[in-house]
């Protein structure tokens, strides 16, 4: 027996992303580089370009996280926590779809949501060549820095302009390469149908990053044109069988960020400052939430989406700090890099380029010890919806009356109307809930940083921080669309002339927000990514190009295979069943986070119990992958990615098959509880419709 | 969130045993000595003289282990791993009860277990002053183990003649106090009922010592006396209700061997030589039955009951020696023994007598160290059954000739009827299977010591292994119990001039025996008893009476509450039910070892799926405690002890309370299965008739 309580962390990691591959399930790959031979190798198949294609224009970006067509009909299906955000802004104190659940019988019960735009990746373009050009390597290194975003800016303009797709500039490799991404873009989303979040979320924080597991943790969109469903070109069929214990699956979607190819000084950064910092805030946060919600149901029901995102990211995040501060696993990546400069250093064309690459790099992270700290307190992004709405307007009306090449990358040309369409949201806001958060947020920069500081100097200009939350956020106007439409029609000089208290916070803090930031992209994002890039060469010239790129954000594929894995002595099996949600509820007593909705609990004689519920596999995925469809070879869709378990927190940081695992609703499960909970009869045959003949 | 893969296990230990317990459930009480003021405090319930005699006399010695009466027609409840052994002796390849499970429908249909003695503790007496009184402590220390042993002998005897009762010596806290406990024994014991193993011991070696489970581990006795079922005075009435989550329980039972006051320099012993060296010979031993059970499904269910076993043990006792290997472990006991050295050391009274233990002890430790390696593979007992006729016959003859003083403690008067009984057993042997597992321990033996070695030269004769085991496994007589009564019946000279080649054998390895076991009782036995009871009185001294001594075989209280813990960042339930054994059956593709039988399959529709199946306490127990009867406050049957979680491992050593759970199959599952599975309504019926009005 190992003892399951004492596997030191570092063992599981294979930190072997720059070994031969082929050995394991590992990677999270672009759709232009896939592991051909790998695939091969292991499961005897090689997908053909149009399975890619097919595959990458049914995948849809939702907001940062996954899903993908399901239908001839503009179906999306996506988590039901990833649709958790939008089912809150549609609910109200009167109708409450995320405690309930909403269920459209018919295309005209669709309801739209307020402020979704949904992306497809239809084509990319490898542009390093013409960045790399644009850039005067004599020059300092702010200044490379600023002809780079110059470059990008041009070249995502230029496509946007040719193609009328709209089109983002994408680094890979740490800066090694720059990509241009084109989507299309959807903005008529309707919802169609979404369970209870108490069973799309079953078990709660507790469960969460855990496995065995038991959720029904999907929600299904249909994507309108025009005011009629979207014919997609493309879309996944539904498989008629489900996956079985050793399946080769793909997933594929959009994990958010990955830290495996950070340099240890970037790691040590992250464990002495920046994690412990980000915990900190977050759980001071979560508390002022609480706090709120403990005022009544209806209070309760406002913080419902933010909270449920803040215990998420509290969970994951004290996991990963956990990880950096066991110093086996940072002795392990040190002799990677050790082994990795040792080679450089041997190589004489590499030595040149690359030799002050990691020291410069430790270096920006010194300064940035020093300077960092104020930065995440100060950094007031999603504290508030209505300081964002204020901060937004103030910046995008000055930035937009810059050159494109020079305006903060969020307020180039080619996303000026996403932009707009989140500034312009109808989704309701809550003054009474926004402004404790608010208030106990400026507390903190006033705690942490003194009433001295530039920004806090701005921010409260000698106010108490409770003070200066409750007159603004009690009399601002911007809860308002047409009021924020006005001051974004009127631009610069509307938003100068306003008299509204948060406009006029926004426009006080705007300075120091400015000087901030140029700071950081002078001092850190440039070192970061011109040296990163510096290294990333290095690693093709010495490893050919057999890599993949830490996660951005941006579509990637991975491959793996349904399977189970043992723990503390005995077998997890790879899938869970209906039998196991009502033992767990059972077990608990129907106790919270342990209880069933009325509907699922009634359907108990009705459902088939040993209905595959949940499954795991070994593709490597992270946050964002939230939401992607799990596929068969046949391309078809047996499963939707919800979560990792908590083993798959190392992921971050590295690769390990041991323990790790996505986790996933079963489609069958999908099928059973449309039919036989929720009376979804016919959205059930839309999607088995799609079964392939 | 504790990252699950790295909490230090002795982080885990409270080492407390000698603080106040009143802050947790801990402890294996013997019944003259209840934790009263601590059941009091955290329960506030103080159970009556009555209570503890009524539960004293209904719980049952199984052999080792433990069970209960549970009906006023002397029906006994253990476990079906405790009914493993009869159940596997009276199969054969026509009928297996093992796998086919028993169920006698009438009393006629109840089949005479072969060679299975019962014993229920009657009463107690302190005779430590006695055992004292009887010890010259001026004479060398070998000498003081005679004196002692002298001591015990009469005084058991002396109780047996005067009471009756089988009288047993034990010695508590490392003979710190000497018992006479007294038994009614009973030999005619009968099967009832037993469910087939597969679902008795679902989930097999992995699940074994693991949580959440889903087996129901239990099997029916019924005790005759005269041809006729006994009327206990005593037995446990059936809960009308069975328990709830936060339940106070208690468990009595019989748990075997602790090493909670083991010194540091005997821990180390068993972490350096013991536990290594046993894992190997039954690792060794078990692969050996393997090979056999391979021939065949006829060997393979030969080799059932003996390969579980080894299983069971090996899994153990890894999980032992990961513990006894962690160096935080040794820390904290070596910090705890040291803190008590002081103190002894700063109380003059204790001083002297205590002033050499701890040095002694180490000093036997070291002498063992050199010899004990080769103790424990000359140790031949239960390699074979027939080897084990053969010695017993050996030595009981040439025993009993001697002094009731001056035998072996297993060959004292008051022993023999149940010698006799074992030496006498009906039940098959298989010289066929233990030919191979003779051979290969004979193997190891010539391996470990060599050629030259005096029992090595014995047992050999300058022949292999392969050989003698072959010669005389194929040849001798024993299997037939009419030989091995003569050969009782006609005493040493019987014995003497047998011609059986396994009794010559037997009596050629006799003179090594006896020099091993004179030399470890002399040197070893006789410090770690004598100085043992040096540092328990000066516990005594320093902490008061309120202490419970490490586990002996003998009956124990123990108290509790069923109560669920946290794993890996969620919760694990307090109780599982029938839908949790369905998910794991089917989340496995009824794949061994999570196949179910025919006949629970088929009762899927019958059985309430809700009802409660297994569930956890906090209640301190060890192996050994396997069939003890959980208790509410009532003294009601509410669960059966089959076993405790991996976590569980660390009781071996010290307390937690933690994640460390004791496992127990619901008394609400045994009826309902019963019922609804194995159509035995008036098993059913007879302990639901006796539920307390």
């Amino acid at each position: 027996m190992r003892n399951p309580l004492r596997v030191p962390a570092a063992a599981l990691l294979v930190l072997g992303m720059f070994a031969a591959p082929a050995l394991s399930d590992e990677g999270m790959w672009t759709l232009d580089n896939l592991p051909l031979r790998q695939l091969q190798q292991r499961y005897g198949f090689t997908p053909t370009p149009e399975w890619v294609e097919h595959v990458q224009r049914s995948c849809v970006n939702f907001g940062g996280a996954s899903g993908a067509f399901v239908s001839a009909d503009g179906l999306v299906l996506t988590n039901h926590h990833v649709a958790l955000n939008q089912l809150h802004k549609m609910s109200s104190a009167r109708q409450d779809y995320v405690h309930d659940g909403f269920f459209a019988h018919t295309r005209a019960q669709e309801i739209p949501c307020p402020d979704l735009e949904l992306k497809v990746l239809w084509s990319m373009e490898d542009v390093t060549a013409a960045v790399n050009a644009a850039i005067d390597t004599k020059m300092p290194t702010d200044q490379q820095n600023t002809q780079r975003k110059a470059a990008l800016a041009r070249l995502e303009q230029e496509s946007t302009t040719r193609t009328g797709l709209k089109t983002e500039s994408v680094e890979l490799y740490q800066g090694g390469q720059y990509w241009l991404y084109r989507y299309r873009t959807y903005k008529d989303v309707r919802l169609v149908c979404a369970p209870e979040e108490q069973i799309a979320f079953f078990g709660g924080d507790p469960d969460n990053f855990s496995y065995p597991r038991h959720d029904l943790d999907f929600a299904f969109f249909r994507i309108y044109e025009n005011g009629q469903p979207v014919r997609p070109e493309q879309w996944i069929r539904w498989s008629p069988t489900g996956a079985k214990e050793g399946d080769l699956t793909f997933v594929v979607g959009h994990p958010g960020r990955t830290h495996r190819m950070r340099t240890v000084a970037q790691l040590e950064y992250d464990r002495d400052v920046q994690a412990p910092l980000r915990i900190r805030i977050q759980e001071q946060r979560a508390a002022t939430y609480r706090a709120y919600a403990a005022r009544g149901p209806e209070q309760a029901r406002q913080t419902v989406s933010a909270l449920r995102g803040l215990e998420n990211n509290l969970k994951r995040e004290r996991g990963f700090l956990e990880i950096l501060r066991d110093p086996a696993f940072l002795a392990a990546k040190r002799v990677e890099e050790d082994g990795l400069r040792a080679r450089v250093a041997k190589t004489p064309a590499l030595a040149g380029p690359c030799s002050g690459a990691w020291n410069h790099i430790a270096a920006a992270e010194r300064a940035l010890r020093a300077q960092g700290r104020g930065r995440q307190v100060r950094d007031i992004a999603r504290v508030s919806r209505l300081v964002d709405f204020a901060t937004g307007l103030v910046r995008m009306t000055a930035e937009v009356e810059k050159p494109n090449e020079k305006r903060f990358r969020e307020y180039r040309e080619s996303n000026l109307a996403s932009q707009r369409f989140q500034l312009l949201s109808p989704a309701r806001v809550y003054p009474e809930m926004e402004e404790p958060v608010f208030a106990a947020h400026l507390q903190l920069c006033l705690d942490s940083l003194g009433a001295g500081d530039p920004f806090v100097k701005a921010a409260l200009d000698g106010r108490t921080p409770q003070a200066v939350a409750h007159e603004i956020l009690s009399t601002t106007r911007l809860a308002d669309v047409a009021e924020r439409r006005r001051l974004l029609d009127g631009g610069r000089a509307a938003v100068e002339a306003s008299t509204d208290p948060l406009i006029a916070w926004a426009r006080r803090i705007d300075p120091a927000y400015r000087e901030e930031r140029r700071w950081f992209e002078d001092n850190v994002e440039s070192v970061e990514s011109l040296e990163g890039a510096h290294i990333a060469q290095a690693r093709f010239a010495l490893d050919g190009r057999s890599l993949y790129p830490d996660a951005t954000g941006t579509l990637r594929l991975s491959y793996g295979k349904a399977a189970g894995y043992q723990q503390l002595t005995t077998d997890v099996p790879w899938e869970t069943t209906f039998f196991g949600l009502f033992d767990r509820v059972r077990s608990f007593g129907n106790r919270p986070p342990y209880e069933m909705p009325v509907r699922v609990a009634s359907a108990e004689h009705a459902l088939e119990l040993s209905t595959p519920l949940d499954f795991v596999t070994t593709n490597d995925i992270i946050g964002g992958n939230s939401g992607s469809p799990v596929l068969d070879r046949r391309g078809e869709y047996v499963g939707l990615v919800f979560d990792g378990n908590i083993q798959s927190f190392h992921w971050d940081y590295g690769w390990t098959e041991t323990q790790a695992r996505c986790v996933a609703v079963d489609s069958r499960a999908i099928v059973e509880a449309l039919r036989k909970i929720y009376g979804m009869g016919d959205l059930a045959d839309e999607l088995v419709g799609s079964v392939a003949k």
